[in-house]
């Protein structure tokens, strides 16, 4: 019965990805969603796994679980390694081959150094749950080696983190080290005060968060540095070894931890897309019903896709922005198989938030803008009520209001770790000196 | 002001090292307790992070976050790699050394193939946070790969697995991959049914549970079987490759996923006590109060310890037994100190539980025993009642009480993946055939 129903083939289960399939649910065609990830990820709380406050799995469900009592929809675990869009085909984990009606290119965006990849190594990006992990593990293990580390200047170091890029990441995980800090961490070291721990946030652009109305700027600034993070603007890295940060200015920023928010790009994949034109960030330039102008049954959606809208700018890469795009791919494809013409895509711009700290955030809903503790709530609120997932929904509030009451992080686990820790000096082995008693 | 004080440094932060730590929180000593991970780890539920039912920080806590407001005690991330006993000092990863005045070995177990170490890549154990997200991304990935293998004969390997040994681990095991696959991923596949899953459970000894009272043991494999689990007692594996597993009795079973629960030893740490007299498992024959025999002042506790009872038998590899040595060798370090004779170590049975499945568990308290649904809720209140912090313990509850109602598994999460999955058919991409329309 299905065999003459069209063939539509999903790349990437993300957003953009999983709308165009549930919105494809009573549509006449066969679904198939590849993705390398067996589980679709809540990216705007990857931020809260890569400091200790949630589990990997509390912002993951499996693909297969969400499309499960979708009778149309195929999920399969896979990489897709290459698009030819001419034999109408792709090829998953460079030797099996699927072919397809109609493509949905959801494949997203990848940390990006600006052609410095062995930037990678000393300033991890946060896209995928193995950076978050990563970068808990550096985060933790930099305060291990700082108790173990009995010379004052080394131990300075340990306790120095870097943050590049004051887009919503950078100023989240800058917010979140110092929570750590200043407030998860009290009285559990012997040799240092974790309060002593200093967070640097550096902006290529004149002001932090520079997509957001110069307003909250401002404010999101002043809350960051009420915390105590020394923000840098309009400062170019130049250099980033294991020891630190050298910028363009001459000055160098020693530190042992540095992570990079600075930037991503779209898919290497779009680029077996040969004919396709693409802008800087490697996202393909679509046309105004988001498929391929030589390919209109090739349809790219959220972060892979460069939307032009109106006033000229592109679609933001967001969340609420991919969701929207992968439901107009599958209505588009709807529309096509009945015969009607093309729409185009207009984004609904519902605002946009980042949070900064304990009870402190910026909001911006275009006429109406909110900071602080308001903001914060509405943070909240939006981020958990978006989660998949009943239960992820219930634990990750229940974890929320105990870090809330409590200041702990739940997640405080270092796994497999690989990092060289700082040898315990022979002649004082035990530090004595406790927190708050220098 | 603790210059004077002798030093007590505890090898090792699981269930026997941090009550020892704990239970010197009021003795006159600094304490130093090295550990190689940050964590201490509640290894009963181990198997619930293998098979998706749990989160790794689910049951796992910050040692030092437990220690934080015991000012006597001071925590380092190190590994402990030689023991010299005679100069009273250890090597912490190879290349620092920390002297001690008392010394307690708690460094626990590891997982043991009996010689077969080529059997550790096909047949993981289950000893640590890392074995577990092995373990579940093999369980998890190998369903994955089914759904891509379109040659029946192929898929079959893919959807058998195989669990070596029959202690509580085993048993846990094999119950849970019956519940994944029966119930958590129903209707999860298009390719097969997830209920065809074959789960066969392998015991050198006569029965299951060994350890356990016969009509225990008995009982248990009678709910295995209930469950659809083959069980084969009086077996030896003779050879385990990728493939699966061979007997000595020449039959050979076929299965992708093969896993160990058959034995451990104790940490080869052990092997630098070279004066020490260890037993077949490597453990060391401690004196009545747990002490060395010829080194009075070190103490040797939980899994490495090797204890002699009134009737011959050793002192169980349990939680409890552990928790009871560690808090005995502090109390013989304080007797020491204050010039008092030592007493002998006396393990209190609170008597074991295995669990089984969904409401199915074996419960023996000497002279009462416990079976089915009233062992199984027993087992779930004595581990939750048992899990270190608040926070775990209520993130526990909350996940059972989801799993028990929805059948669900919170954390179907794959990581890092290296394991190779079938080619998909060029001629047949799409997988056609839905559960249950076989």
């Amino acid at each position: 019965m299905h065999t003459h129903r069209p063939h539509v083939l999903i790349i990437g289960g993300g957003f953009a990805g999983l709308n165009a399939a549930k919105a494809l649910r009573r549509a006449p065609v066969r679904v198939t969603l590849v993705d390398r990830r067996n589980h679709h990820l809540f990216q705007p709380l990857l931020y809260q796994v890569a400091t200790a406050g949630l589990s990997a799995p509390d912002i993951a469900a499996p693909i297969r679980q969400i499309l499960a009592h979708q009778d149309n929809a195929t999920v399969l675990l896979g990489e897709v390694t290459h698009i030819d869009a001419d034999a109408r085909e792709v090829t998953v984990d460079g030797e099996s081959r699927l072919s397809y009606d109609y493509l949905v290119v959801a494949a997203g965006a990848v940390n990006h150094w600006f052609g410095n990849d062995d930037w990678a190594q000393h300033a991890p990006g946060l896209k995928s749950l193995d950076d978050a992990l990563d970068i808990r593990r550096r985060i933790l293990l930099a305060f291990e080696a700082a108790e173990r580390e009995q010379d004052a200047v080394a131990r300075r170091e340990w306790l120095d983190f870097v943050i590049i890029g004051a887009g919503p990441t950078g100023v989240e995980l800058a917010g979140s080290i110092v929570d750590i800090a200043q407030k998860t961490l009290a009285r559990n070291f012997r040799n240092f005060d974790a309060a002593d721990t200093r967070v640097t946030l550096i902006e290529g652009a004149g002001r932090v968060l520079p997509a957001y109305p110069e307003k909250l700027s401002a404010q999101a600034q002043a809350q960051l540095e009420h915390l105590g993070v020394t923000v840098l603007t309009g400062a170019r890295v130049t250099d980033i070894s294991e020891r630190g940060v050298a910028l363009k200015d001459g000055t160098t920023l020693t530190a042992r931890t540095v992570l990079w928010g600075a930037g991503v790009k779209a898919s290497p994949l779009l680029e077996t897309l040969r004919t396709t034109e693409r802008d800087r960030g490697g996202r393909a330039k679509v046309s105004a019903d988001l498929s391929l102008p030589d390919h209109p049954e090739v349809f790219v959606v959220g972060d892979a896709a460069h939307v032009a809208q109106e006033d000229g700018t592109p679609v933001p890469g967001v969340a609420p922005a991919a969701m929207q795009m992968g439901t107009h791919a599958a209505g588009a494809i709807m529309r096509r198989m009945r015969g009607q013409a093309p729409e185009p895509f207009r984004y609904a711009d519902k605002g946009s938030m980042a949070t900064i700290g304990r009870k402190k955030a910026v909001a911006d809903f275009g006429r109406v803008t909110f900071q602080g503790l308001t903001a914060w709530l509405l943070w909240m609120g939006v981020h958990v009520l978006f989660l998949i997932g009943f239960r992820n929904r219930l634990a990750v509030m229940m974890e929320w209001a105990y870090a809330y009451l409590a200041y702990h992080r739940s997640a405080r686990v270092i796994l497999a770790s690989d990092r060289a820790l700082p040898a315990i000096e022979e002649d004082d082995p035990i530090p004595l000196r406790r927190e708050g008693s220098a």
